[in-house]
């Protein structure tokens, strides 16, 4: 059967989300699959990465790339397969990682190889959707966001938020390799143990505990103050690691979860002057700025994927249609572990 | 006449001012001068350094230094003369500097000196009130945060808020110096154009110019937006800026002016996620963890002074008896330049 008698589901950028996305934010279309042109490859989709970035880019207004237009295919980098090849590096059965977009297939052209990100993956390394978690983004932003900005010393303090998150369950990981003691901040007692039996972290705060729950935990867990901060979620909890940081901390601007429905403005840190009293650092990070390192991240995490040091967590939803409703588990916090959208089966 | 028949006038801290400080807040008191032990010496004070820090050491709580205790000579760092010596490495008529109090007299025991940062000063390189601005804390401020945390490149662009204030001044002709396009934020049009005109700033933005002046002016003056910020201010200038910065910018936090006498939490910069997207950094400095390069960063002034480079402007008061107004000043920004209160003639 060619190529063009396959039938692409797609789901598109409707109108730009107020607050929450809804339902009517999103369009669902079909289109024939294009062949490639020389030098070109086109892809089935397997699995999806669904990531908190992917709210900011729903919106209008300049950041670190492009919004997605109103009704384009929505940005997705997922894993997936080679179905059909025009460049000599591709061959039909490939795994390769790449930008899909939240559709069936893809075809990217020669010129557009680089830019879309599109490698092939090594399934040896990890599994495909550890190619997604741990050697994917959330563990690339993960280990440069923590290595390069945090900088850690054995024995600092490192507290992670959105501990059993993708990103947060590497920080974490790596952190005590590193030789550093690790407090998560996570929601709920299941997580919280999870993220301390299964991972190994030193504690775990549920910020679901009750108001104050966090300042109080990080006085127990952090008797020393806090030396890193991996900031995954902003607001109220930003402002209560900032109230305990030590001289010199670095604190990781890598989200802030809790702000990105907001239909109020962005709530500002408070507490941002013990920066200044503590002669401390706050500092945003951007993953794909490390692109050209990321083959020694992902070479030193399989190796830790494989001696057993690191373990990894996927909370895996199946169904291209079901997109608009699982993204959604990211924002209240009902995901556990790295959200994966399965497409279609291996 | 022996020391001890002196009289040394004082202003105490009464109590804790809620707010902007208030006359109650402060007791006027009088004490016989002490004699100096073996290795100490006696200063009379003659000019003495008001700063918007000395708001922060009036609070309770956890900062860089101890809060002054309520009853106790409120701290100020001056210029001075020995009256007494008992160590050999002071004669009486020597120039100093030191933290003095706010008071004519105070005796500096051998044990002290280290921690008071008793230091002898060498008129030839600047001025008496110059030794308490561009030559003083002001200026080592301006100088190590600037070079230290700011990293200043040729051609980039620079900003400094409380441009006209001590710190400020010092910061842009730095910042010129060091080949940047300089923009400063500053209050009236009196004081944008002695910063434009004296000091040679490429621009200035007077922020008292109405809502959205300083947004216009930085859309204006930073036409390649901003890769240093010298933050002295906070509140809404910080987050108009936050929203101009380039990748990778520096911001600098060394004060916030204009949140020390709130009542209400500090306001947290809204826009801090701009960090996020720009790769860029904010990061506190306090001046004393660079003592022991002042000598350095003094000779580097100094010659600038001397070869025209660098201005100072000083606004001096006199009578140690006005120190509860005169403070205000910096808190309504009143004063134009470094503020100085002349407690005796030399």
């Amino acid at each position: 059967m060619p190529l063009t008698h396959l039938v692409n589901h797609q789901i598109r950028l409707a109108a730009r989300p107020n607050g929450m996305p809804k339902t009517s934010d999103w369009s669902h279309t079909t289109q024939a699959v294009a062949e490639p042109l020389e030098g070109g490859v086109t892809l089935k989709t397997l699995a999806l990465s669904l990531d908190p970035a992917m709210r900011g880019w729903m919106n209008e207004g300049k950041s670190y790339i492009p919004p997605v237009g109103i009704g384009e295919v929505m940005r997705a980098g997922g894993v997936g397969t080679v179905i059909a090849s025009k460049n000599e590096q591709f061959t039909v059965g490939d795994y390769v990682s790449a930008g899909f977009g939240v559709q069936e297939y893809t075809t990217i052209e020669k010129d557009e190889i680089k830019r879309n990100g599109l490698v092939k993956i090594d399934l040896r390394a990890g599994s495909l959707t550890q190619w997604l978690n741990v050697l994917g983004m959330p563990g690339m932003t993960a280990y440069f966001g923590l290595m390069d900005v945090g900088m850690p010393q054995p024995g600092e303090t490192v507290v992670v938020s959105g501990a059993a998150g993708a990103v947060g369950q590497t920080v974490g990981q790596i952190a005590k390799i590193k030789g550093c003691r690790v407090v998560g901040i996570a929601g709920g007692p299941a997580k919280c143990d999870w993220v301390v039996k299964e991972l190994g972290f030193d504690a775990c705060i549920d910020y679901k505990a009750g108001p104050g729950a966090v300042r109080a935990g990080l006085k127990e867990h952090c008797a020393k103050g806090v030396d890193i901060y991996f900031d995954n979620v902003g607001g109220e909890i930003l402002d209560d690691v900032l109230a305990r940081i030590n001289r010199k901390a670095r604190i990781i601007i890598c989200g802030a979860i809790s702000q990105y429905n907001n239909t109020a403005p962005v709530q500002g840190p408070k507490n941002y002057l013990s920066l200044l009293v503590n002669r401390a650092r706050m500092e945003g990070i951007v993953v794909f700025d490390y692109a050209d390192r990321y083959h020694l991240a992902v070479a030193e995490m399989a190796g830790y994927l494989k001696d057993g040091r690191m373990k990894s967590k996927e909370d895996i939803v199946v169904g291209l249609n079901t997109f608009p409703d699982t993204l959604l588990k990211l924002f209240n916090g009902e995901n556990f572990g790295k959200l994966v959208l399965e497409v279609a089966r291996d």
